[in-house]
């Protein structure tokens, strides 16, 4: 048997959070909180599951639960959404981000991809037949060059995929980046697909450009996002996608014959918790702090934080300290020091060391505490 | 926008299921039940949630689930699988199938399917570029002829699909079935993708012939289990696939980045109520009774049913009464009969009319004595 996909490992979270165990790590890699989620969610998928919400699903999802999106949506970006027709529950975000990508690529299409890039973009475009183009992020702010964007796209380029906040940087697109997107892919066949989970995510008193605020723009997306990063239960795997009506249809082809439908109790669990938006509107500043808490931990370490507004995740760079690739400094850091973090080189397609690693800091006090103890004596 | 799919429309489960909630009609066409499911399952789900498993599982699912289903295939059919390299968790039956198909097929592969098949299994195929070859399992008995089998396979055949308790026919394969199997492929790359989602539900005193029986078929296969079907919450989407270790590989390659991993808790749960083997072990009669139960209420109507011994699903031949096609009949006892059952003809890729319904009898005994209440004058 040969392989179709021989270039494909396993993923980075996987194997450092395999690492993490096996060295007793404080794992701050993979993207999860260590914090108990909200019990009130917990007791409402129990009631789904005593009412009987044991059965399919619906292959669309739950209508209540894509009603509560669409007045979420409306709430926050004034976006008109149809429940019905534009609206798509998914096993998390990253099964949103396959099905589209799987829903639109041919074999030789282009698809614009910034790095560093989360790890499920590449293989994904590759496993479709289609052509990553790689562009990076400038280092260390991490924006996009529109500019190299124009010169990068060709009569084949089919999606350009965004992500803000942007996993792993933390960095975020403006408003006139918006502008930039929208008058570089106006009257042209380009699809965009908007990688947005850390909707919530985002601090310093700035605001989310979601595709959804933008309708021109929203006529040719898909919009990805999920309710494990939102409400603290990443393990629930449960997320959704939004596009306009005919690409909608397009994407339910495929879903109903990839996982067909979702997890039903936690659908009507979500669906009823929806009403309380404190928690997602409450979720930047308890994020915030953390953030703000873990850098001044660390403060005194030769980790220099780089800039970042958003998501689970805090970069530094070990430069002044050392000169060693990311991967191995970060099987380092694991072994010598009990604190795993992610290698930014994985999001590149080309070797690249910025000697940079990504931090989680969606952890307790103490947990963030006790890594930027074991930091202490870093060199 | 051109539609990368457009031969494909909404699945028959969700445009029935749709019709039959539209009329008031008794919903025996998708297959679930619809009884409670065991209580003592939710409570080790709650307790799960309780217990704090609610950030990412493990992507190829929770160890403790994995060692729980190796030791059940050991029981069951003595088959010796590893935990750690032969078997991935999933969300639900059609995901594996979805998975392990994207996983091997490649532009111009051909795929042997057995027709009526399960209706993910042909669009699957073709978003990958792979040819299906369709042979039709002989009326009335849906059994295979072999020597059909024979004469299709080519040397662009990368696979067979198998699927034994058949959907949707409750048609079973036997020991010469497999054995003819093994002997058309051996020596050959031919791979075998194999279906038993209904494996606890056969009747009629009969054994389940799992690949798994057969280790020389094993290495060469891709196993798909569903555990929805098997405790009675389809809503749940929770299964598994078990291959060799080289082909585990490669569908966790695709797997990790298609929805990553699947919902903890159920994981930690059904890990948890393995241990009670009464669960499986008492299924085939229980269901049997539903189905004997169903024909004897149908045996004066003018439906006639057919040989079954497995699955969720008694087919009928109304040939006596009608030459009506099946979609156009299943629609008129939806609306003017109120009983939902899905026309065989939609599981064939050439028009067929064998004048054949599939009813699902994993109902109450009262839903099944009200559906033949209202089928009893049926002409
Ligand atoms: C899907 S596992 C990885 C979780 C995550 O989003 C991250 O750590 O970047
Ligand atoms: C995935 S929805 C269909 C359920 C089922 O297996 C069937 O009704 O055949």
């Amino acid at each position: 048997f040969i392989s179709k996909l021989p270039q494909i490992g396993s993923t980075i979270f996987t194997e450092m959070t395999q690492l993490a165990q096996q060295f007793n790590a404080i794992n701050l890699g993979q993207g999860f909180p260590d914090y108990p989620m909200d019990t009130t969610l917990i007791e409402l998928l129990n009631k789904a599951m005593k009412d009987g919400h044991n059965q399919y699903a619906h292959s669309n999802g739950l209508p209540l639960l894509r009603e509560r999106i669409a007045e979420k949506v409306k709430i926050l970006y004034n976006a008109d959404i149809n429940a019905d027709t534009q609206i798509t529950i998914t096993p998390g975000g990253t099964y949103a981000i396959f099905t589209a990508l799987t829903t639109i690529l041919r074999a030789g299409d282009e698809v614009i991809v910034f790095e560093p890039a989360y790890d499920c973009y590449i293989p994904t475009i590759e496993m479709n037949g289609a052509i990553p183009i790689c562009i990076a992020l400038q280092f260390p702010d991490y924006q996009i060059s529109w500019e190299e964007v124009r010169s990068r796209i060709s009569s084949h380029t089919r999606m350009i995929i965004i992500n803000t906040p942007h996993n792993p940087t933390g960095s975020i697109l403006s408003e006139s980046d918006m502008q930039q997107l929208i008058a570089l892919t106006r009257d042209t066949k380009i699809l965009i697909l908007s990688d947005e989970v850390y909707e919530h995510l985002i601090y310093d008193d700035k605001i989310h450009q979601s595709v959804l605020r933008y309708p021109e723009l929203m006529e040719r997306s898909f919009a990805c996002f999920s309710f494990g990063k939102t409400y603290h239960c990443t393990g629930w795997k449960l997320g959704y996608c939004l596009a306009s009506p005919f690409l909608t249809n397009e994407f339910r082809k495929v879903h109903q014959y990839n996982c067909f439908s979702t997890f039903a109790p936690a659908q009507v669990a979500i669906a009823n918790y929806m009403d309380n938006k404190d928690a997602y509107f409450s979720l930047s500043k308890l994020m915030q702090h953390k953030r703000d808490y873990f850098v001044e931990l660390l403060k005194d370490t030769p980790l220099q934080p780089l800039k970042a507004n958003g998501s689970f995740f805090q970069c530094f760079s070990y430069a002044t300290i050392s000169e060693e690739n990311e991967k191995d400094f970060a099987i380092r850091l694991t072994k010598e020091y009990g604190v795993t973090a992610i290698p930014l080189a994985v999001f590149y397609k080309k070797a690249t060391n910025n000697q940079v690693l990504r931090f989680c800091f969606a952890k307790k006090e103490s947990t963030l505490a006790e890594a930027a103890e074991r930091l202490k004596h870093l060199r």
